[in-house]
């Protein structure tokens, strides 16, 4: 199992790259158990993480076994499936921590088997109750988590993200907010932004802040991927010169969506349905939301069941006034509240961060029909 | 140096039952450097720290260095000051971490080096730039710092304390409170209460929660030892029914305090003069006071330059609604918010307790004329 714990620290690296794939790694083994080659999917576009691992291994491959963290795919696209890659190379027996949730790429267990390869089905010792297959198949369904929750429910994880002070607020009463947080907080958060497709603000905080919303370096410059921005607008009140429509060189032509009532559709409130919005994103492939705020959009994102996980920034200042980060919502008694566990707790610079989960709707199985197959344009 | 250090651990094992005195530890050695007494003030009316390693040591005091973390007393009570005990054992050589800021006690090292001891002043050392004992006296002024600063500012040391959600409010919108945080931060909690000698909260609290504010243990059960309770009420609204009132047996017979500000002096607001207050408390030799609250009342004592330490409790639950730990105060725009230093982070149960220190006034150097000396009555 040893080797498997490896192969989910290898699919790790492709955080942040590999959207709208997940992230896979995969380890081989010659019959000693010494390890002949090791690959991982590193961005989407390039080659998958058990075609790398092949390479490297070369003529050792021959009579190998292969662990993989995610079922090796079965989808005939530009270059042939993993599994066809791993006959070819003469592998004779694959571990798998967890199956693909995708009927189009899935399958993959079963053809091999069918090929005369020995798979063991990891998920399956696991349901058995084996203790090494239950904390293998936790880890790599952890890595993957924000992929594997996308695909299995049909609509991205959600990551609430704010930098409060610690009277839990995200201005003063005046409406000043920059910088609540340090430098180290803000430049995490960047390398968050970075590792999301999609970034999703309210209109109140385009209309009070007019932020990019792009991802930036230290340096202010612009990465050269850059999620779709969202704004989060019912009545269509995003000026026309707002900083987040800028398309251009300075947005490094990131994309931006101004979602409407009118177009996504209204909850009873008037307001946009958050849940058609999340549901529309993933027919779009969109897998990782990133919700930058305002603080009444991410009470109703929370009161909807929507948000995965909070990147709370806490600042070692204290204001006595000025908007919480969550306003709003039906929470009316403590009975209510919304109940989350603390799963990090990281210093940056003089602030802490915590992070929370959320228990959302089922993550744990395929919710109706999925979105599109890993088609070859993705991959 | 290393002794010195092991002298502050002794000296901390006192914390929380030697209010009004200082904690103090003591390390004898013989001439070859070997550990031959060791002792730690351990409680009011019980016998300081130099005189417990004098008697441990017996005959092996006679020639030996005696390092301490607080210069010895040169104060002549019951039992004569320990700068005589240390004379008469035959101690030779004394080591002094920090220098009493007391005149009716002070002196100690004047009078053991007027009696031929050698006498290393580590202050001095500290002031010359010598990084051990910088690190010492760091580590000394710190382990007594709730009664270095009382008796140096004239006022007790002032811990805010509170259980927030991670949006950071003290309550629900329908004033629901019970519990927002876990049974372990509730046990640190009375942790806390038992190590201070002073509890207050505004009168807001009060009349919301009607809270007994006595130090209990996990049984409910109230400790022998009842620090002070404090009610701030500006206009004397406290009910006569009220559970703070209660002397009896179910409070074990803690003493109560409703501080008017017909009493105690007002604000430009009307309100109870919180410095007044707090310097009234000192002259009744109260050294550290726990803010329990109200949100108002902590936003008043934080611009008042009051709060020396906050500790929060900090539930992995949302609200959305409900009163903010801080409410109201001087704050309106950013730049005039409080700033603080997280000294320490650590997990109770599901909760994490983020601990902040706050400058205030002058920590440094004792002012104005002291309190009373450390009498016999106290010791």
């Amino acid at each position: 199992m040893a080797a498997l714990h490896r192969a989910v620290e290898l699919a790790d690296r492709g955080a942040g790259t590999v959207l709208p794939n997940p992230v896979v790694g995969c380890v081989l083994l010659d019959p000693d158990g010494r390890t002949v080659g090791e690959g991982w999917h590193q961005r989407a576009g390039g080659p998958h993480a058990e075609v790398v691992a092949l390479a490297a291994a070369g003529e050792a491959a021959r009579g190998a076994t292969a662990v993989v963290t995610l079922e090796p795919c079965n989808h005939t696209g530009r270059t042939g499936p993993c599994r066809q890659a791993l006959l070819d190379a003469g592998v004779t027996r694959v571990l798998v921590a967890v199956r693909d949730p995708w009927p189009t790429a899935g399958g993959g267990i079963a053809a091999l088997r069918a090929a005369g390869v020995t798979v063991l089905d990891l998920p399956e010792l696991a349901a058995g109750g084996d203790p090494a297959a239950v904390s293998v198949v936790s880890a790599a369904e952890e890595v993957n988590r924000v992929w594997l929750a996308a695909v299995r429910r049909g609509r991205p994880w959600v990551t609430l993200k704010a930098g409060i002070t610690l009277d839990g607020r995200v201005a003063a009463a005046d409406g000043t907010s920059r910088w609540i947080t340090s430098p180290p907080s803000r430049a995490d958060v960047h390398v968050l932004r970075a590792a999301v497709d999609t970034i999703m603000a309210g209109v109140g905080t385009v209309l009070a802040d007019d932020p990019l919303l792009t991802v930036r370096d230290d340096a202010g410059r612009p990465s050269v991927r850059q999620p779709l921005r969202v704004v989060v607008d019912s009545t269509g009140r995003t000026p026309a010169a707002a900083r987040v429509r800028d398309t251009g060189e300075s947005a490094a032509g990131a994309a931006t969506w101004i979602a409407t009532a009118q177009e996504v559709g209204a909850g009873a409130d008037g307001r946009v349905d958050l849940v058609g919005l999340l549901t529309e994103l993933g027919r779009r492939d969109r897998r990782h939301v990133l919700l930058e705020g305002g603080p009444t959009l991410a009470a109703a994102a929370l009161d909807a069941g929507l948000v995965d996980e909070m990147w709370l920034y806490v600042a070692p200042i204290a204001l006595g006034a000025g908007p919480s980060v969550l306003q709003g919502g039906r929470v009316g008694t403590l009975t209510q509240a919304h109940r989350g566990e603390l799963i990090d707790v990281a210093r940056f610079g003089p602030d802490v961060r915590l992070r929370y989960r959320f228990e959302t709707t089922s993550l744990g199985d395929p919710v109706g029909p999925p979105g599109p197959g890993v088609s070859d344009s993705m991959i």
